[in-house]
């Protein structure tokens, strides 16, 4: 495989990177400095990441880019079945996940970290209980609906979907909020992801980890 | 194929008409009304539109139903290529959809009909020239990027990323806004589909063309 272009703070970016690690898909990681002009800005006007780059095939989306890497490379089928319906299931979740988990989890970390960092004004409250509260009906709707009677967001065996959920689910750590920490069965779902794909989960959350840290050592 | 449950009111229900019925799948559809309890709220609790059963495969998120369709059942290969490039494509813009085209082009319709008639107060002109702007980045993103240099959004032909992103467009026109009415290359784009799906395009609008009449005639 080519270059692929991660920011690591960025959650659909470390869905990529565990996947490529996991799997030993060869490939070379680019780390951009989003702010500054360079080689990437010219592969990506909009300066968004992750950008895979396979021989000369440049593709934008972590979804598009998951589905593509285990549809071209030879990895274990279970990542995204071909079976229609089980594939379906796969397409249903990362479809939801846009408009759900994504959204919802990222809110959380820009109210708590990232707005109150750029303008040093103290979090805003009540926007972000209003955050948690859409949160909670999406883990909510990961409980009842995605991981009821299935260890998995899609059936037995870990898939694409898990690793997007879990990236965006880990990322408010990194103002010190676990939002699984009163949810015991998707605790225990992030802990068989953790299993599936071994060291990559550590490897790719090192800048989030590091993140947590100097934020608590401020404190 | 077995039951489609829709709203026709719903942008992403009607991509999934316009599928069915230009492709010939057999199929039943159940028209929903969403505020009442039936079989349908036991298929689906959360109450979204569309879902799809198919031989007793239930499925929701009408990108996953519109890509189980066209794999499942036996239509023109070019709704969703097989060749890895041409599917990342697809699977690109859907992907980038949900969090553009889809939000824009709905908040659109929202603030200018929905929440109108629902409060009976006039449309909030503020938030309503906010919804345009946004909504204008994704039009000039689809124009630059996704359409640059190729009739459909993902090549050559036709895919169910054209189908999406043209149902989300029209549905501003339910308020008299024609969302590309400054935009000829999109213009240009709608045509191109519409004359590719035939009289489907205008079954699967009917419902809207009636809501921008009976606007039309009260003003």
């Amino acid at each position: 495989m080519g270059t692929v272009y991660l920011d690591l703070l960025s959650q659909p970016c470390r869905a990529v990177h565990i996947l490529l690690s996991c799997t030993g898909i060869p490939h070379t990681v680019r780390t951009v400095a989003l702010r500054k002009g360079n080689e990437f800005t010219k592969l990506n006007p909009m300066q968004k990441v992750p950008v895979m780059v396979d021989n000369g095939f440049v593709l934008t989306e972590s979804d598009a880019i998951l589905k593509y890497l285990v549809t071209r490379y030879d990895v274990p089928e279970h990542w995204y079945p071909r079976q229609p319906e089980r594939r379906a299931r796969v397409d249903e979740y990362t479809a939801w996940h846009h408009s759900n988990t994504r959204p919802h989890a990222a809110r959380v970390f820009i109210l708590e970290v990232l707005l109150p960092a750029q303008s040093g004004s103290p979090v805003d409250e009540v926007r972000l209980n209003r955050a948690l509260s859409e949160l909670d009906v999406s883990l909510d709707r990961l409980e009842t609906a995605f991981l009821r009677r299935q260890p998995f967001l899609c059936g037995d065996d870990i898939t694409v979907a898990d690793l997007l959920a879990v990236c965006e689910l880990m990322q408010p750590l990194g103002g010190g909020r676990d939002v699984l920490q009163r949810r015991p069965e998707l605790q225990r779902w992030r802990s068989r992801v953790q299993t599936a794909v071994g060291e990559s989960f550590d490897r790719a959350h090192a800048v989030l980890y590091a993140v947590r840290e100097r934020r608590s050592a401020k404190l």
